[in-house]
């Protein structure tokens, strides 16, 4: 896990959120790289970035923070890449690698390839990993071990340059699939996607009911409504450009949604009870598969109730 | 909160799943009766209550369970209650309160009402507290330790007995409201029963979607999906009866938030950006009002993502 020679000799990160500040402390766990060269727009956040002590140099220009990198990950909400990606260009070191983290693939490529020169390595990457905690001082050194990380290479990826990127998220803990963008949009849009918009939405529901006070919502939330508050309280810019920028596969699978949804409700109008016990028992198992893979615990409740017995 | 003299002298508990176990063992902890006699129709499960000596006594036979109860409270799912108000009522103490922990209310008392004697005090409740697991071997004292349980008087019960029986849920840890049937139903509508249809209905979208495997939705689940996976977990008996008996609050709620989704669908395919964000924004706050109520932990992802930083 520990690599004597550091795997990369200068790594750029062009944004310090949850994730952004996250791959700064397993990379400094993993002894990933030499340098850690933070940008972000914002002199605040590069504040509390330096105060963290996240990095080797601090900037609020992004094309002095890829200088020489021979790993720049792009850590933003996935609205701003066109104009980092035409920023930083002409700056970027020969045979370099460019990532990203971001939620969606084809449209970074879409904003990206366009403006990035051909003597660079240009593989997207999407680590399946976070909180609903955004900010520099929110990320931590665990937070992608055990988890996915996925790499879209584009056909023409130089392998040597996906082979060195996959070490590196190894090195952060990450375990790591190859897919191609369009199956990766569809896959997250299913996961994640879909999710936090239907979470979005149920807690918005819930806020505008008349006869129903905000207070009533609060005090009886743990009977179901607080799991959905907590991915509902996720970065709302983040999570605008995410569906701005999968917009094809969103409605595809809300399409599904909503279709399913109505059979549910026609069951229930109708009182067909098997239609609704057949659906409870299969999603039980989907639970049991998820605890299975490792992909969350299996305490119950999360955890959160505590269980100090009689 | 540990009385000298116990609250009742006999407590009855039909059923004996999460909840009723884990009000066996809050009464045990709390002191509030004497004895507590324990039935259930499956000797599988009375046998796994007495194992986790749970009860003073174990019937197969409600009607010998509730023989001299001072209390009465009824745990199993809510398409069960009219047998068992049958059942009982004939064998009812005379001043005995006969209650239940449903998340339903009018259809409690549509279904029970009719059959019970004049001389005994139903006052139906609802303690607002659970996890995804059920069965005698998942209850827990602290299940109820500040959360609310709602009781739902008639209009002619009486006073001394609605009093006695909020001691008796304080003493097992919980707070006490007190509402009319109807509104508990269109409260818990939005916070409980349409949480979980959603979440039921996703986590089958996402089962059936072609394009996407099973495998795929599991390695990637943490990235929003598997939180909607806990609370699909739930029992299935318990949660047809849910949706068969609140009909009417449940319809309505979904139709708003359907409305509500083909909101935002549109916004997304019109590329209404501010929309999602000024939604986005609005969720945050509510999620934040429910951890200063304290109705949930403030530990980033439940609290599940272990945080060994570097």
């Amino acid at each position: 896990m520990t690599p004597k020679t550091p795997l990369f000799e200068k790594l750029a990160l062009i944004g310090i959120g949850l994730i952004g500040s996250s791959i700064a402390h397993a990379c400094l766990r993993g002894n990933l790289a030499s340098k850690i060269a933070i940008a972000t727009r914002s002199p605040e956040t590069l504040g509390e970035a330096e105060r963290l002590n996240l990095g080797s140099s601090y900037h609020l220009k992004t094309e002095e923070a890829v200088k020489d990198a021979d790993l720049v990950i792009i850590c933003v909400p996935v609205g701003a890449y066109e104009t980092i990606a035409k920023t930083i260009a002409p700056h970027l070191k020969e045979e370099a690698i460019v990532s990203d983290v971001g939620s969606v693939k084809n449209a970074v490529i879409r904003q990206m390839k366009p403006h990035l020169p051909e003597n660079i390595h240009f593989i997207p990457g999407h680590p399946i990993a976070g909180t609903e905690y955004s900010g520099p001082s929110s990320g931590f050194a665990s937070l992608f071990d055990d988890r996915w990380t996925i790499l879209t290479p584009l056909k023409d990826s130089n392998e040597k340059a996906v082979q060195k990127l996959t070490q590196f998220w190894e090195g952060l803990g990450s375990k790591v699939d190859i897919m191609d963008a369009n199956h990766h949009d569809l896959v997250l849009a299913i996961t994640s996607h879909l999710p936090h918009l239907i979470a979005y939405n149920i807690v918005g529901t819930a806020d505008d009911l008349e006869g129903v006070t905000q207070s009533e919502v609060i005090k009886y939330s743990a009977s179901g409504f607080r799991d959905f508050t907590r991915i509902a309280a996720s970065d709302p810019t983040m999570w605008r450009d995410i569906f701005l920028h999968n917009k094809d596969a969103v409605l595809e699978v809300l399409g599904r949604f909503s279709e399913d949804l109505a059979y549910l409700q026609r069951a229930i109008r109708w009182e067909e009870g098997d239609k609704l016990f057949e659906l409870f028992s299969r999603t039980r198992s989907i639970r049991r598969s998820i605890l299975e893979a490792g992909q969350d615990i299996d305490a119950p409740d999360f955890g959160r109730t505590k269980q100090k017995d009689d």
